[in-house]
């Protein structure tokens, strides 16, 4: 069975963190099972699973804290859209957890499910590798703020404000990225900028696409519908509900921005090709008719071209070709080209 | 009688399965009355009918299930919009099947009525041939899950999930058309990935066409307004009714997607015009000038083009005109052109 | 006075329509008190004016029918929103009747009041000629379907219902029209083709102009707030309901088409632009430096051109500008334009 | 005082219009006092106050009238948002008078407040010179009408109804202008036309900022809130209401037909840019190669160009330019731009 | 400790203004403790905390006025979105101050947060230098109008006026940018008018980002659900509400016109654009072919061009280009390109 277990350990991780005001107990279990106990106890428990793929933990888990067979269902499937079910004895919450990889210049987009009850927390995360829960378990063992003497609603609010938190960072990248952007379209509008400009719009939607029904599940949270809740963690997770219509205001934000940007950018793409043109006009506007002229009087006629062996007749063809190049010249700038 | 019904054959095909938790009775009938018999006994009778233009066959089954005449009509004029209306006896419902068919790379897109009654549920689809209801035959058949112990109300759920999971099936064909799409855009913009563009917008379209209304319709049925839906049915509805949010959901970011890639598509293109451009304007610029030089010292006047017998003349001319040549492309450099 | 109607004949034209079960009177009256007759019997009455201009006219019938004033200034006045009103003994509805002239092909908009009261409805239409109630008339003189056995409500439903019927009507001509166009877009995107996507552009506005508040309106009467529409005649009205809504989708989605079409053609139009520069681009990227080099040969230097007597300078100098040439070509595969 | 008040005659006016079913007084006060003599009688009183500025005359009104500081502040200061504030004793009303001034070709903006009380309505407009308020004042002197036999709330109803009267005059302006617009963009697209549908945007701009609240501040009234409105007033101000309605969705239809103009605009010049271009290419295409092969046998090679010396040679080389210039042109059409 | 904050005297200030109808005192204090003195009296106490990064200050703040720890927070993070919250005995209102600086042609945005309770409003500003508040204090200094009567409301509402007040003076900064952009573009679309366009694009967003908020916020003040807003004050606080909803009005109105300032910049430089592509094709198309007659008569082929010794040889060429010239002119002006 340890065995197995082991076998599965790049799939499923799960680690336990049990805490009263007192005392504060942290560890790795290879077992599913052995995480049950400390749900008895007068303390407060959080069981983080990392990887959801296993079907037969999430069996077990599902068993042991009576969740509906569509909620095991949902937290394996991972593209769920952040919502919130009460179960009577169970908050069902999904949030999308948004992190932004410095090392691959990439947005991860994973999917978090939350089970709170009286006394315990069960967060389900779909990788097994990085979460943005540390702060969370440096204020538990710390035990810096409310955390240790509140409940496991205080948990469930402090978990969902790292989620939102997250999203500040993401937000942060795109701000930034906007800056350089914009700064760079004043000088060269070159496709490099505009497939960041695009890289950027993704990611927005995706931070959107989070953080828009997140607004409604926290704001559901606060309304006190659910007795798991108590009044004084929905005064914080009020917090966390301003901080969600924050994103997403700024998201919008952001969006008008970014579509401003590629308005600019095809504007000064516009222009210059503008200018381009103008330039090859004022160029050929002068020397195809001065090559003409010369054309001319490089016909092989003879005794016929007029001026032919006047000493001075080079000088009067050049002094033609001069006036119809400025006459050309002031003309276009009567007409505002140049 | 039977003579007629096997000509109207290709046109109407109707099924029936019936089951008890013990027993299962599949077949189809050739005959609209012989499915009558199902509806007495205790089971869970489903009656599918594929094709919908058989006035006469419709008119039977009206009558025997006490359709309202525009109920029945509804379900002949096959492009109604999803809904939901409730007869007391029975819930007539309206949604959009949509299929992807990948032998033509098209969407197939047909209405299926259901009438969801104690013990019965009938479901009508538009075209003879194809629907996506196998995985809740095989449920059935292999008794797998509740379907097998549970009312009409959980076929009618299971009807329901079968025909939003199709959708999640076009939505992956379309998302993955975009990733195609985006990828070819950073090489070559071809005209062939334009028409592909628009044609997954109109996919997107029908998507959204079919999936907005379906939202409303799950949403009342979850609703628990009708007594022919048990709470049971309704916590599993809520499940479909989450999936058909998350379609919406997924169609406006697609679409949104699929905006971001036509504004790099026309961005792309008009840098590239941009480039070509200039790439004319300067080879313009550089020869233009240097080719007028030339016709200049080609015009025949005897005795009168200066330095016509210097033996460096040749050499000094090519020297103006490359002079001319370089200070061109300097100014074109310093306005950032090259 | 009967030389005073028959004046205003081309401009008025009054028919009575008057049926029970049993019996059927259709009659053309001159004279606007002959129809007052038939509202005292036990009879559905359907009296149709065509054209609203004659002042006099629409007083008289406003006395007989108790219609606030501002009522029948709304009827004469033929730009009226659609909308419902009740004043108690009579409902005032307002329409907009839609209908594709195939001869002239053009929409043509026409301004429909209906009064509604216990045993009559009056419809006034804007223009003398045309409307679309021949499938009503139909259905009174052959008693098909349940019109002769119902009350002036059902009447009222069947006179709307041909209403919206006749906007799928011009709903088929834009859909067939955005085929056609979008058919003729990835041949030759012409001007032609503009034109008419812009005209379906209109017929579509109009068609949203109408279809969206008698949305409301007919929502209004299935309500049942007043009491001249019967629960049976209400479950009609919802079925038009349904189809105004259906209108009013299509309208959407036809708009989201015809964008897709405008930015397809756009696309289209910009990649053939570019395709000819292109194309300008290499023409003169080759002819231009070779011609140079001609000229550069055909300067009259005496004794001074190189290679001037060399029997192999011709052949030398063309190899010189095919070198040019190839290589010019050779920077442009590399550019990935040709 | 009366010098003062003559003084500031061209910043202020007084008008006094005072009528009973039977009687008429109408005349210009000279100092605002006089004025309030008429409010004791048993007669309606319109008092309309032409200009806003004077600080000393609105600070008496305000005081007789019992009128709330901010009030006063938001007559004088004339960039108000349609509203209307219940005082109890007085409804204060402000709305935007739009008017087309067909001599300067502008719309000229101008803020109408309106004080209704028992017995009198004391109108403040912005500007000194011009209303819309003659047609109202024709029907009190003519006695047309209900208005003479009507309380005060008529009265402010005929003034507001005056008000959104001269909005249809103003959308007919645009109306017209959008055809002639569109019928220019079908001949030459100047940028004429395109300043033309600039400054149509603009006044549907306007306009829609004055009609959207006006459309609320009308629905309110007529909700039958404040005892200063009668049942019969309300019916005469649900017809405003469904002209505001009107309004406001004309001008939605409006920048529709804009934006589908400018498209279109768009279109016209991308496809006559695209046809021009083509054309110099055809041109370029044509003539370069040719000239190119006439600079050819203009090199001044002794003895070493072929066919120097054939008395066909001539005609060799046109024959030759011939087939490459066909050669080009045939490329052309296979490629479908000629 | 006194040295402790002379340090932190760049960072945080502290004023206290103390008044009653009769007594005003105003004063600079070093020691936060120093001005809890005056809460204690029967006066009206307005304390201006500029800079919020102290925390040590901001502690005992938030400990005398029993503020929650999130508010010390929200008020210590200064990118919090508007909003209120009713803690029983105090009001916590975070609002946006932005300010036009004249000198650096640039928006400030800086994070207000009131504390309104009984007898005082404690302001937190995130900046040490400036604010928009110098009205009010004169109001105060000057015993003007009813604020040392009224009530802490009646401050608070001042203070929330100058904010939107501020408002107003940034539109008109863009009011008047607008205007000036419009002017440009008629004469000459420079790039530098398009970065003017794209900077007060940003700062409508942020002003919207400050004004939308903001109106709920000032709206749920009027709505009287806080004991701490008097009848009387929140009458002024509608006054408020109506400017917040005519900024947002004002805002939406300049997007507009901006995006229509940029749709007539991008059709002016399509149309220039146009021009100078016309103007290119005729040079192009007038000298090419002539160019090239010049070219074939000037081929070296000895005896074999017809006309070579023809002394009318060369008028006749001359003719012959003239014709081509004008044939090819001609074609131009009926295709209507000149």
């Amino acid at each position: 069975m340890l065995g197995a277990v082991r076998d599965a350990g790049p799939k499923v991780r799960i680690s336990v963190i049990d805490y009263t005001p007192e005392v504060l107990e942290e560890k790795f279990v290879e077992n599913v099972e052995e995480c049950f106990a400390y749900m008895d106890r007068e303390s407060i428990t959080w069981i983080n699973v990392d990887g959801v793929s296993d079907s037969e933990i999430m069996r077990k888990l599902g068993q042991h804290f009576g969740m509906h067979p569509l909620v095991v269902e949902d937290i394996m499937s991972t593209d769920q859209r952040p919502k919130v079910e009460d179960y009577g004895n169970h908050l069902y919450i999904v949030v999308r957890m948004l992190r932004w990889n410095d090392k691959e210049s990439a947005l991860i987009d994973e999917q978090v499910s939350l089970l709170l009850g009286k006394g315990f927390v069960v967060s389900f995360q779909e990788e097994v590798e990085g979460d943005v829960f540390e702060p969370v378990r440096q204020r538990i063992r710390s035990a810096k703020g409310p955390i240790r003497k509140s409940g496991s609603d205080y948990l469930a609010y402090a978990i969902l404000d790292a989620v939102v938190d997250a999203y500040f960072s993401v937000l942060e990248q795109v701000g930034d990225g906007i800056e350089d952007i914009e700064d760079r379209l004043t000088g060269d509008p070159s496709p490099a900028a505009l497939r960041k400009l695009h890289a950027m719009k993704r990611e927005l939607i995706f931070l959107r696409k989070a953080a828009w029904p997140l607004r409604e599940v926290v704001g559901n949270l606060t309304r006190g519908a659910s007795s798991l809740i108590t009044p004084e963690a929905a005064t914080y997770l009020r917090d966390v509900h301003d901080h969600t219509i924050q994103v997403a205001d700024t998201v919008e934000t952001y969006r008008d921005m970014l579509a401003g940007a590629l308005d600019l950018h095809l504007s000064v793409v516009s222009n210059r090709m503008n200018e381009v043109i103008k330039f090859l006009t004022i160029i050929g506007t002068v020397f195809l008719p001065m090559t003409f002229v010369a054309g001319v009087f490089g016909m092989n006629f003879v005794n016929a071209v007029p001026e032919w062996d006047n000493p001075l007749g080079f000088g009067i063809v050049l002094a033609l070709m001069l006036t119809v190049s400025i006459g050309l010249l002031a003309y276009f700038h009567r007409r505002k080209w140049i």
